[in-house]
């Protein structure tokens, strides 16, 4: 029920998974008559669980989640704990989502705080970043972002077959002595962690360009600079779209440009990538984009197949047991 | 001497700002022979003082100015410190020029830590907004914050015209209870804050469409999404280059929109606002971008001027005592 175009996307989009043969079996949680409207004879194999409330966008998600125990993330993130489930997709508002997963499936064991991965679509070979934490966490600690690098290179190995993926840590310098107290001692304690395939200190202009396959940083960054973005995109796609492609003369070069922007647009399409599990979750739970239409949660139940196929969540574990 | 384009374009940038009339009287400091070489037979009126060196790219600024006096900016600063210039203007290393500025000039009394401004070209009806802190202070605390909003509403107001400059600061939401430690804190004293027209919270997405007047937070944050919004436009106006009006449909397309292209570029286009003097430092030093050419050179000086003649620096010192 969660998303700009709930539920008939998040429908589309099981429909579209199941379609093309999809190893995982697909249970739809949330309004069961809405759900139906748009299953319509299509429902073959796809299981319906009804739940009546949600959480709604101005609501607080914990508080929500204690008073309702009704509400379709709610219920979803239950079936996982109850083993009903192996994973839960929502394209719903991440704090809600994040509540759910923390009140009901908890945090892996010696992980002492989840993060957020916001997957980035890149402009060098790799095919999209990892930039992490996008605001799971408030005020972490240098040992905080170490545990997040971990989990975030067993997220990129396991889920994306990413080969010992590459860390770097986003600072206002390359250099090893600049930065901040937090991001001085998370540079010590990353370059001491052999396990990591530790590149250094990355800027925030090196984040879009792909330079790494994390690009690492504090809850609070990482939400500013995810935003910024995001906001950059919009600004820079509208002002194309009106300034450059509106009015007669500008449809006209725009039918000319249509293969250009077509490759142009491309660049930015990275459904396959957009999903990313909650890091340090006991328990797979998948976030996607709140403006995911059919195609982009396809990849969101695949991203969530494949970290239940990898055993990502035990994966996760290892890397927090103490080192032998 | 500092800048892609140095010394040409800086010093073309001289030549245009006293050819538009610009008031204020014009010193170049750098390699004598080079200047005077674009200088020419056009020199009436400028003045040109030799140094001998530069604070090198890969130099610590603090130790190459401390080895050598002799170094452009240096001298340049120098000029302001012994009253023989009101302000410096600077297209090179920020570092270099912000090192500068606190060894010769100092911080004004009463303020705890300079902070620099990063002037962002908007899509709002307000010609641009004052991202700072963009990387002059680490480790900035709430009262820093504080007083980061007070110095950049007096250069919105006294350098820009702006009546009552909005300030938005920069968290991971918009309610007030949202944000680590220190974006709370920075909250609640602002709020209290009457001199200031303090807007509340704002994302990084409302960064770029212009919100507010000036989008406050510290300068490991103000950093790096003031470099990643560089390497985003960078990225995105490469695309277009490449992909949109690459190749012989595209060049022809490109043809076809080009007043659409002109006023797109429009937008980024903001010369006149690109350039800020570091704020609380005892003296008016302007950083300008890298990048400048003449255009943005010409005003810069204008910036300066400007910060002088409003006598910037009394009033940033001002907002610094203690309220009555």
């Amino acid at each position: 029920m969660g998303g700009d175009h709930a539920p008939d996307d998040i429908v589309r989009g099981a429909l579209l998974y199941r379609d093309i043969g999809g190893p995982a079996e697909l249970v739809l949680v949330g309004d069961e008559a809405r759900i139906a409207r748009v299953l319509g004879t299509k429902a073959t194999g796809i299981e319906v669980v009804h739940a009546a409330s949600v959480v709604e966008m101005g609501e607080h998600p914990a508080t929500a989640l204690r008073r309702r125990d009704d509400t379709s993330i709610g219920v979803a993130t239950r079936l996982v704990k109850d083993g009903k489930a192996d994973a839960v997709v929502s394209a719903g508002n991440t704090g809600a989502t994040m509540a759910a997963a923390l009140l009901i499936l908890g945090r892996v064991r010696g992980i002492d705080r989840p993060a957020l991965c916001g997957m980035l679509p890149v402009t060098s070979e790799r095919k999209a970043t990892c930039l992490l934490d996008a605001g799971a966490t408030m005020d972490a600690d240098a040992r905080n972002l170490l545990q997040f690098a971990r989990m975030a290179s067993a997220f990129m190995t396991k889920v994306h077959g990413v080969d010992r993926p590459s860390v770097g840590l986003i600072n206002v310098g390359e250099e090893a002595e600049k930065g901040d107290k937090l991001a001085l001692e998370a540079h010590a304690l990353l370059a001491g962690a052999e396990d990591l395939n530790f590149y250094g200190n990355i800027e925030g202009r090196d984040v879009l360009r792909g330079l790494t396959d994390i690009a690492l940083t504090d809850g609070f960054t990482g939400n500013v600079v995810a935003k910024t973005l995001e906001g950059a995109l919009d600004v820079v796609q509208g002002g194309i779209r009106r300034d450059i492609f509106g009015g007669p003369l500008g449809k006209l070069a725009g039918l000319v440009a249509l293969p250009g922007i077509r490759r142009f647009r491309g660049r930015f399409d990275y459904d396959p990538y957009v999903s990313a599990p909650l890091l340090g979750i006991a328990g797979v739970s998948v976030v996607t984009h709140g403006r995911a239409k059919a195609n982009m949660m396809r990849w969101a139940i695949a991203v969530a197949e494949r970290a239940v196929a990898s055993r990502l969540v035990e994966a996760i574990g290892s890397t927090a047991a103490p080192a032998a």
